[in-house]
């Protein structure tokens, strides 16, 4: 499974979010520890995120139990910030029915870098792109682009096969 | 074909446009006349328009010549009319490379009623919709909800293959 | 409509079948003069008519009432002759649940060319082909490989549209 | 992941083949003991094999490595016996571009009992069928039917997580 996951070792960078849309918002990464979380990162405009990537997060979070899978999305505008402000996302997530909690990335304040600050930290190229967060709190994957549905069930399924950390 | 297209004698009302973004916005539907016109009504944020109606439109553009039929988008918006202002719909139209003039459906000015001018006028259901009008100005077919490429295709190439008006 | 359909004048050439399988064969294509006649002509282990052209076929039964439209298959064995005999067309036909007939194209009887007779008459390059004749017998498209369900919605349409021969 | 895997201790029955078609046929399934064994069970005529099954099946072989998973077909004729003799099956796998080894289930010799004999010892209850073999050579998934690409990636992961025997 070596190209399906990178190896342990690195600890995910907490979520920076301004706020949460939907119910069952985490506290923060660390508090999911002992399950594996799956974070989606979209804009709502973005056409390979619109017909690829929330609809396949759906997917991950009708499959897998949330007892085992923690699906959360994560809006990081970094283009048309006029356009896809919190109004508009709030009714995104209601027409297309998402049930996972969506953070809203916490935007820059530099004027210089309109790259907001947890797509900064995680250093992603673009949208969409999916993390996956094992048991232990490490970043085991990080894909920019549009990935096959069997390559990300392969992935979860192996990091759900994994033990979890001490209690 | 009768149940493709519905008998002439009907004429399309006028299209009531707050604006046109895009190039090639038409003058009216009368300056038409002469041409099939394909109306795509639609919602940007309503998900069977994303993901069936204006993929359907944008093939309806590359697969059919211009001086035979005009494809026409119309945003109208009748829900969610904070989420989904020009802002948001020109950076949808860029983002998905709408390639034909999208009108802004004239928004009522009544507060009771939400549903913009042209589509009251046309009696829409809801979108997508697909309008139909063919080359004397009539209006052909009225379609709520998601066609098969197959219908839609067989009812515009019967009405190419009609004559239209006299000079 | 011209890049659609080919003009009128070429008379398409008989149908030269082994045995039909399937209710409703026509007597000859001559029999069939007043109505749109679309011939679908495949090999059973031919992937792209498996996955394509077939299901395509069967969506033009579905969609255009048989009055106006008859929808023949034509089973034009060019290769692997021992795999894709008169039985093992039966069984495809029923699993895929085929509701229009289907014609064994006559095979050749020289050593020295494969190519069946009806096949070798339209000049076929190959599986799928789609044959479009008009209400007056004339071939007026042929197209290899897999073709858009709108195009082939609107040649069929524009055909239907246009008037039937002389009673 | 217990809904995605069966728990171990069933071994799975021998495999009861006729022949094999194909390069990299294995001696037995147990000679592939360390390794994840996925059995795609179909017909070449059943559409759901044609359709969802087999591309399946190929995109596995595409996305793991060998030396972690073996993908294996096993050709399981109950009906249509005429109509999936070798000869048919050897230019089915050649039209389809099948690259992965595939086994001819041992004909049933009771004439009361048309189903092949690999079949029959592992209750399948038709095509398509996928079996995942564990590395212990534990039958560990037995899904009749189609199945989503998340779901198959997901168990093969979780399986290739697992260690293998003891050497």
């Amino acid at each position: 499974m070596n190209a399906l996951l990178d190896p342990p070792g690195r600890p995910a960078p907490p979520l920076q979010v301004a706020s949460w849309l939907g119910a069952g918002a985490p506290d923060s990464l660390a508090a999911l520890r002992g399950r594996v979380v799956a974070i989606h990162a979209f804009q709502l405009l973005c056409p390979g995120c619109v017909h690829h990537g929330v609809p396949q997060a759906k997917r991950m979070r009708e499959m897998f139990p949330e007892r085992d899978l923690v699906v959360l999305g994560l809006h990081t505008v970094f283009e048309h910030h006029d356009a896809m402000g919190p109004a508009v996302l709030r009714a995104f997530l209601h027409e297309n029915r998402i049930a996972f909690p969506v953070g809203i990335d916490q935007p820059s304040d530099d004027a210089g870098n309109p790259i907001p600050l947890t797509m900064r930290a995680y250093g992603m190229r673009g949208t969409p792109t999916l993390l996956l967060v094992d048991r232990r709190g490490d970043l085991r994957r990080h894909a920019f682009g549009a990935e096959e549905d069997m390559a990300v069930g392969a992935a979860i399924g192996a990091l759900l096969a994994e033990a979890g950390p001490r209690a």
